[in-house]
C-alpha cells in the first residue's frame, strides 16, 4: 500500500501524478523533452539509459516501464534486457557504452563523474549536447525512481501491462501519460 | 572547468540551463511549484528541505543557494545553517523534523522510506500533500544536485553572491532564474 492516499488503480508514477497535477505537468514535459524530443541519440538509446539507471536504483516500475518503451522503439527485447542490467558491458556501440558509463557515475552521485569518463564519450563521437542529456536523463531518473519508491506506489508485475502502456508512450510521447491520468496540459 | 562547453560566467545550474533552454523550462517550473507555489509548508521550510538534501549529496552550489533563499525568507541564517547540516536534529518544529527525516531517507534511496517514517510525520500533523511534496522536493534535489555536479559546473565561493541571487529568487520565484540566464518562458 502506498504511503499516502493515492487515486486507486494507477501504477507507479501515475498515482502521484494524478494526485498532484501541478507537479505532473513539468515532470511530464521534462521526460518528453529528454526522452521523446528531437535528439541525435535514438529514442531507444535514451530509454535504455533511463532503464539502466532505474535498474541501478532498484526501481522495478521505472526499470520495466522504460525497458518496455526502449523495446517498443527498437524491437529487440533481449538486447534491451541486457543493457538495462549490464549497462556499459552490454553489446552496444562504443559511444552508447561510454554514455551508459557516465549515467552509472551520475547514479552514484554527481561528483563521481570524472574527466576521463567524459573524454572517453567524446572520443567515441559523443557531442556536448549528448553528454549533457545523458547526465540529465540519469539525474532525472534518480528523481523519478525516488518519487515512485519513496511513496511506495503500486508496481504491477505482469509484463503485458508494461508492454501496453509502453506502446502508447513510444507512439505519442509523455503527454500521453498526463492524458492517461486525467491531467489536462 | 565544466565537463562540457557551457556559457561563461553563470554559476551552478544556470550554465546548463542557458545551454539547454528546452529542459530549463520544466526544471524551473518544477522548482517553482514545489518551492515557491501555494503550500501549507512555509517557503523557508521547503527551502530548508532542499538545502538539507543538497548538503547530504555534498552539492555545495545547491546547498548554499537554497540555504541563502531559506534565510531570505525567514531571516535566521544561524537556524538555517543548522537545519542544512543537521536535518531532523536541528531545533525546528516536530513536524518539520519528521519531514526532514523523510527527506533524508529519500536521499538514501526511495526504498529507504519506511511506513513508520510517514506515520511519525502524520502524527505530528503533516498532511498527505505535505508528505508528497517533501518526497518530491527531496527526489528533485537528488536530480538537481547530480545535474550541477555531474557536469562539474562553476561553484562560487563568496557568500555575498549567493545572498544577492537568493534575494531575487525569494521575491520573484524560480522564473527569475530563467530570465537571468536569458531563457524566455
Amino acid at each position: 500500500m502506498a504511503h499516502i492516499d493515492l487515486p486507486p488503480g494507477l501504477p507507479g508514477i501515475r498515482g502521484p501524478m494524478a494526485f498532484r497535477p501541478e507537479t505532473a505537468r513539468p515532470l511530464s514535459e521534462l521526460a518528453d523533452v529528454l526522452l521523446h524530443g528531437p535528439s541525435t541519440l535514438t529514442l531507444a538509446e535514451r530509454e535504455m539509459i533511463a532503464a539502466h539507471v532505474s535498474s541501478r536504483n532498484e526501481c522495478a516500475y521505472c526499470r520495466d516501464s522504460h525497458a518496455a518503451i526502449a523495446s517498443a522503439h527498437c524491437g529487440d527485447e533481449a538486447l534491451v534486457a541486457r543493457v538495462t542490467v549490464e549497462g556499459e558491458r552490454a553489446p552496444v556501440s562504443p559511444k552508447l557504452q561510454a554514455l551508459l558509463a557516465i549515467a552509472a557515475r551520475v547514479q552514484e552521485g554527481g561528483r563521481s563523474v570524472r574527466t576521463e569518463d567524459v573524454e572517453r564519450a567524446r572520443s567515441q563521437g559523443a557531442t556536448d549536447l549528448e553528454i549533457h542529456d545523458t547526465v540529465l536523463i540519469a539525474a532525472a531518473f534518480c528523481m523519478f525512481n525516488r518519487y515512485v519508491d519513496g511513496l511506495a506506489t503500486w508496481t504491477p508485475t505482469d509484463p503485458a501491462s508494461y508492454r501496453e502502456r509502453a506502446a502508447v508512450v513510444a507512439r505519442d510521447g509523455y503527454a500521453a501519460v498526463l492524458r492517461a491520468v486525467g491531467v489536462t496540459s
